[in-house]
């Protein structure tokens, strides 16, 4: 290894270039400084490459097999194919995936932000060093961002290492599909694993365990079951793995369920797994900069560190583990080292499954806003009791409104169903600015739309809904 | 005919059971006022009968076709219909007009909503009159709504009585697909006929009079004119209609456009046509309700005729002609006659196009803020540069963005593309409350999701967008 002299002088330091990253570099360009982003791998980070993106590409060819299956209704008498053809889907993927990595890369281009191929580590609270092949250079810096996100692993005893038992986003770099899959999870990732697999063909099974049960609000995890059982996927709950034994041409699972002992056996197993953040090779400790137990970098609202001229954004934080606020956190770093005054706050938050259908959830859960000691109203509207979903022939989910009984300020929306991901929009708006029942009532939703839903919900929360009764 | 003798006492009655009149009944309902609804036709009015909802099913069978033509590059190698089978369509559309109106039937009926089927005509400004066959029946009433909607007419010389000269809700009646298709109007209806017929299968052109430019912001107009030559639909603009003549066969339509003198010959011609009250049968006069100079009803903010235990909502009014618009105005009429106090204001209403890629717009054009003396600020944000526009295959449409200058307080949002519908009421929201560019930016937006087109579109007024340069 060739180590260099002297430090080069650079502005702004942004580790890694996923969505908190990029939009850090961007931002802090966009306000005059000169900014040089350092990635070890592919810029879009985890999110592009590896989980979000692929991940949505299968659900959306689920999501259209399924819409497919209604058009004969309306006319449409197309002949449907059994099953997605996975080399094409894969394909779509790879062009979706580069595609976005090429237009991360001009936009960085065009901010003139320079890209430096390597891993970083800190050698002080000032200075880093940059590792690629045997070549080592040594950069000083004004300002850093560490956005080095975070990699998924298996608690307890850990996994093998193998093709048949699959954590985080493994799951989409598989070429060949599996005839069976047992999901052990609830979350949104484990929930359009089940949604894609399942169009793809493979026989899924869904184990929700008795420590992590589904994880959005009752009436929607109800919805869901529904839906589950219409999809004809075998669920189990109150699930706890007892034991995992893999052969050259299968796996089998033991666990412990609601309905007692049972045996699992199958082509792949697939959990969600944990998040470790990925700071192994940065050396925090050089630089000064804390981190909680797990690893991962606490920030103040600001997104600084400890060290207040060094920032973290995004997974690698203690912070909630979504791209969203990820690449909010990093806008925020870019608009501090800007010289601006900018937050960040993990509140109203939207998240989202793209499953059997779209759940989009933001602010808090009924259960949620008792426990915070709120005195609280619930309103559910039915996607049965909607115009829209009709014409459509979308007549699955709902929307559930919470309110604080006594004001009337909204606290919470939850939803699944046609069209749900697109209009938590509207909900954050409403939550944000500490909105009311007639905040959200009083303007106008086009009609017919499936944003009368909404409407209504919040309506229903002061007996006002028109269509239900 | 039968006169009776007395007059019967009621509380509430509503005239028209479309989305005005059912919203104002069952509104009153609920605050508990005893209702009485007036109906010569069928409740759900012209709206669920003829003209919203029969159009929407229509534009939803042509956009899922739309949508199955993307399919193959998700590895869903359907074989698609070269067109609709249209008796399957329109067994589709009777199926939800008739479920849609067993809802509003069945909603009445829960509120112990009287029906009473007849043509109302007022006798004085307390008493009305119900005909229907030869009996005539008196009631008195101590508030009344009257919700008789509108219908379209051809201004100039009028129309022939035929099959090959349509207006309004008269396309959605036809049972048989047009071969050729001459649509004269550039608004939301005339849209999504282009859009409906074209779907399937029918020879669509499309001209756009000199008088009536396309409806919509500047940027959404260029978008749509690309969308339609895309779908090879023939566009005329600058058309002034010179001469019509219909043979047995067919129609001969002469018109000057931009390029000069034009034929067409075909099998239909269709001109949405304009709005006509319908107070015919009504009798204004013996209650003293004053009209406008074309027969409209003039409300105020109550939705109070001048005599003001007497309202009127939607359609009949002067106001704008939107279902959003009369179903609002029939809560507010519902709420003053239960004592609340509630108004309705013209402002921030959102106009929707389903067709093409879906339209919707609320607020000010950048033309309308310059007309009304505002220096304003615009942003367009391209679908193009959306991540999961990428991921769905939707990369049609763009989100612009209109705002003071000074102030940077939202005055317009216009877009057109996927999920535009759905994700107009994030912009209506904004719109109402008088917000910012950072109260549109701040929030957190879904990550990937169309959703961020909107932001980007709000962020670039600002000059920071991250995804576009």
């Amino acid at each position: 290894m060739v180590v260099g002299d002297f430090a080069e002088e650079k502005d702004v330091i942004v580790i890694g270039g996923g969505p908190g990253g990029y939009h850090a570099a961007i931002r802090a360009a966009q306000l005059g400084r000169e900014v040089t982003l350092i990635e070890s791998k592919d810029v879009g980070g985890a999110c592009l490459n590896e989980s979000c993106v692929p991940s949505k590409v299968y659900t959306e060819a689920a999501s259209q097999l399924k819409a497919m299956k209604k058009a004969p209704q309306y006319g449409l008498d197309a002949v449907l194919p059994e099953r997605v053809d996975f080399s094409q889907l894969q394909e779509k993927k790879h062009q979706v995936v580069n595609g976005s990595a090429k237009g991360v890369h001009d936009l960085l281009k065009n901010y003139q932000i320079e890209v430096v191929e390597g891993s970083a580590s800190f050698l002080s609270s000032t200075q880093l060093g940059v590792e690629k092949n045997d070549a080592f250079e040594k950069f000083k810096f004004e300002n850093a961002v560490i956005a080095t996100g975070s990699s998924r692993y298996w608690p307890g005893e850990g996994k093998m290492s193998t093709n048949r038992q699959l954590c985080g986003s493994e799951i989409y770099q598989l070429h060949e599909i599996p005839g069976e899959l047992l999901i052990v999870g609830s979350d949104y990732i484990s929930l359009e694993v089940a949604h894609a697999f399942h169009a793809l063909g493979t026989n899924v099974t869904l184990c929700i365990e008795e420590k992590n049960p589904l994880a959005f609000d009752t009436a929607v995890n109800k919805e869901l079951l529904r839906l589950l059982k219409k999809e004809k996927i075998k669920v189990h709950t109150e699930v706890t793995i007892q034991h995992v034994n893999e052969t050259d041409t299968s796996i089998v699972v033991d666990f412990q369920s609601k309905k007692g002992a049972e045996q699992w056996e199958g082509a792949c197993f697939y959990r969600p797994g944990m998040p470790r953040p990925r700071t192994d090779t940065l050396h925090l400790e050089a630089a000064g900069i804390e981190v909680d137990e797990q690893g991962f970098i606490p920030i103040n609202q600001a997104v600084q560190t400890n060290q207040s001229h060094i920032f973290a954004v995004g997974d690698v934080t203690s912070s909630p583990k979504l791209a969203a606020i990820a690449l909010k956190q990093g806008k925020v770093a870019g608009e501090v080292i800007g010289g601006m005054k900018s937050e960040w706050d993990p509140f109203a938050y939207p998240v989202i499954s793209r499953t059997f259908q779209p759940v989009a959830s933001a602010g808090l859960t009924k259960e949620e806003a008792l426990q915070e000691g709120y005195a609280v109203k619930e309103s559910t509207f039915p996607m049965t009791g909607n115009g829209y979903a009709a014409i459509a022939g979308e007549k699955e989910g709902l929307v559930k409104v919470v309110s604080e009984a006594e004001t009337g300020v909204l606290l919470g929306f939850h939803s699944i169903g046609p069209g749900a991901v697109e209009m938590i929009s509207a909900a954050v708006q409403v939550l944000e600015m500490g909105g009311r029942v007639e905040d959200a009532a009083y303007p106008y939703y086009p009609h017919p739309s499936f944003n009368e839903a909404w409407m209504e919900a919040v309506e229903g929360l002061e007996e006002k809904a028109i269509h239900l009764r």
